[in-house]
């Protein structure tokens, strides 16, 4: 788990949501405003969409009150399944911002 | 189901999203369209956040493509379970414009 959350911090500034516990992401956002990051984006495909939403709305109302919501983006993924098969699957950007 | 339907239909132009298939509510936000409605807000709680984004995202690439994305907020909701437990629920509101 360690290695695979060290692959997804390479990108700077983003918080890719997926299915661990929410707070573990609202820790990962917090945690980037803290170091100093004036912008978070957080992630996510499919499911764990709303799950971004809840990161996004706990982070700033409880966590970084002086973030704000500077943008929201949705678009259509064509992902591969294991299966060989091509799925459009829906995703979500949020960008928090002091 | 018929009396619930029609109760969410009063407000005009609104698509609330909840558990069924997402079909059904791509169909209603493409009747409202083709209604001569040239807005429609898709709207969900909790986890039926992914699937409203699902909605618009298939409605406006697959069924009606001059809609754009006109603006997308979320926001927390407090709402009173069963139990009489109060209890945050985040929300998204997509609105679609022609």
């Amino acid at each position: 788990m360690a290695a695979k959350k060290e692959a997804k911090k390479a990108e700077e500034n983003v918080v890719l949501v997926g299915k661990k516990p929410t707070m573990s992401y609202v820790l990962a956002a917090v945690t980037q405003f803290s170091e100093g990051n004036k912008e978070v984006q957080i992630k996510a495909r499919g499911k764990a969409i709303s799950r971004a939403v809840d990161v996004a709305e706990i982070t700033r109302k409880r966590f970084v009150e002086d973030a704000k919501i500077k943008d929201i983006t949705i678009d259509t993924e064509e992902i591969t399944t294991e299966d060989g098969e091509n799925i459009n699957v829906s995703s979500i950007t949020i960008t928090l911002a002091k």
